[in-house]
């Protein structure tokens, strides 16, 4: 069995595993810049990565989460090749990123965890959201990935709560769900809403009438409904199966339980693990893995 | 006649006006925080105006945009009276805010603008519009202040342009009118498209498809179409005025034409000074004035 480095790869996060074959034998993680991965950004993460984890050096990396190579959707993430990235590190390899035309899409991490998440969920059928700064929808037949739509609702909860004539009602660290739920229905039933909602909010807080709590439960509920509204055709009668880090899926998950909508929450970096595991076993009985 | 200083706080930028009665003897402004200004934030700011302008250092100074003192609508600004603010500065008065209950609502420096701009255009009919960080749609009837509806939009295009994923595409200095127009028409018409439209725009600069001078351009098409989307009833068959910066005002006045609205814009400092100077001379008049 090959020695090799399973790594994912996302803004804020870079994450390694050292593997044997499908096993794992350790891990590793590094806080990483918010900004989009390239591959020239990459570098210093997987040089660290390799110094964290013990073992030959000179071991290949499997890469997920780069913006290189995207491939236009439809795609069957099972069947994307790994390519070798252009950096000094020889032993480099990622997988391509998902891509789509109209409207203009990019995922970089996606095919990854989608690939992981039908190895170990064969045969599921619904739609697969991966929430987080950027949140995608995607729309998948047959395992493969039939097209997606991208929304920013993550970025803006996150520039929202540093803008300064919100950030002193968001510093609040408290959730009430009822604050949640009702600015969840107002930007669900009038998405257009939006802007208004958010200076009510903080028209409240000037007036000292906001409850502890609140600030950040609503501006989560009035973001997620105006995202919710415009991913209906995505959700409406379907299951859904979310891919996220706990803090990003929490939002998402309550809304659509409260919409009716059966949700299963998957660990996004098992399921990259399970994607890139899967990619390496393809590589290797290909004889095209390095090593 | 009194000498007096007129003073127009507002966030990011206080301005100072050394009065004898109804004339300009000097001018003076700072650069203030980008947050509310508070009565107890203020108080730097009054005293670096008071040492800035020449003059009597205990002149009585009349200021408006402090959030004091919230006045409900409906409300006629030019009946609104000056109250002594709770500073060490004892000669500090200020014009109150004007607040609402539904939805929630407060205008800290409104009140002396649409005063002012009474003041210059008497009986004239139609909506005012007060763009910036917090834009404000006012409508008015006789001079009064009937209701207001408040949009965080100007806040938004903010945070977005400092957030990890967007500010390298906006970065960009340029303005493609063509780009503002279609992302206008986008959100105009399908508001819940905002975060959908930019993660498009994340995308195109991630695919390296964006041209040059159109990602500011698109961010705040996609940004005022969704806010004019839900202040349609102010706008539409209206003539509207337009009180901002000329920076804030741009998107608004571009948005409206191209919707056959027609526009007014005036000088928001022009119209806060006419405003205070109305006060000032009635607070004279009633032999209310300190001096």
């Amino acid at each position: 069995m090959t020695d090799w480095i399973a790594v994912d790869l996302q803004p804020g996060l870079a994450r390694g595993w050292s593997m044997r074959g499908d096993s794992v034998l350790d891990r590793a993680q590094l806080a990483a810049p918010l900004t989009p991965v390239t591959a020239a950004a990459a570098a210093p993460l997987l040089a660290g990565l390799r110094a964290a984890l013990p073992g030959d050096a000179a071991r290949p990396l499997l890469i997920c989460g780069l913006a290189v190579a995207p491939q236009a959707v439809p795609a069957k993430p099972a069947d994307l090749v790994p390519l070798p990235l252009p950096l000094p590190d020889a032993g480099a390899l990622a997988l391509p990123a998902l891509s789509q035309t109209s409207p203009p899409g990019l995922m970089p991490g996606a095919a990854a965890r989608i690939a992981g998440f039908f190895a170990l969920n064969p045969r599921w059928d619904g739609v697969i959201c991966l929430p987080g700064p950027l949140t995608h929808w995607v729309q998948v037949s047959a395992e493969e990935v039939v097209s997606f739509q991208s929304f920013l609702s993550g970025t803006l909860a996150t520039a929202l709560a540093t803008a300064p004539l919100l950030h002193e009602a968001l510093a609040d660290q408290g959730w009430a769900e009822q604050a949640f739920a009702e600015a969840l229905d107002t930007t669900l039933s009038r998405p257009e809403r939006l802007a208004a909602g958010l200076a009510a909010l903080q028209a409240d807080h000037a007036l000292g009438r906001l409850a502890a709590g609140t600030a950040p439960a609503r501006l989560s509920g009035l973001l997620t409904g105006a995202e919710l509204a415009a991913a209906r055709p995505y959700w409406l009668g379907q299951q859904v199966a979310l891919l996220g880090e706990p803090a990003d899926t929490r939002p998402y998950a309550a809304a659509l339980e409260r919409q009716g909508v059966p949700c299963l929450r998957a660990d996004p970096a098992r399921m990259a693990l399970a994607g890139l595991t899967a990619a390496w076993r393809r590589q290797s009985a290909a004889g095209r893995a390095p090593g």
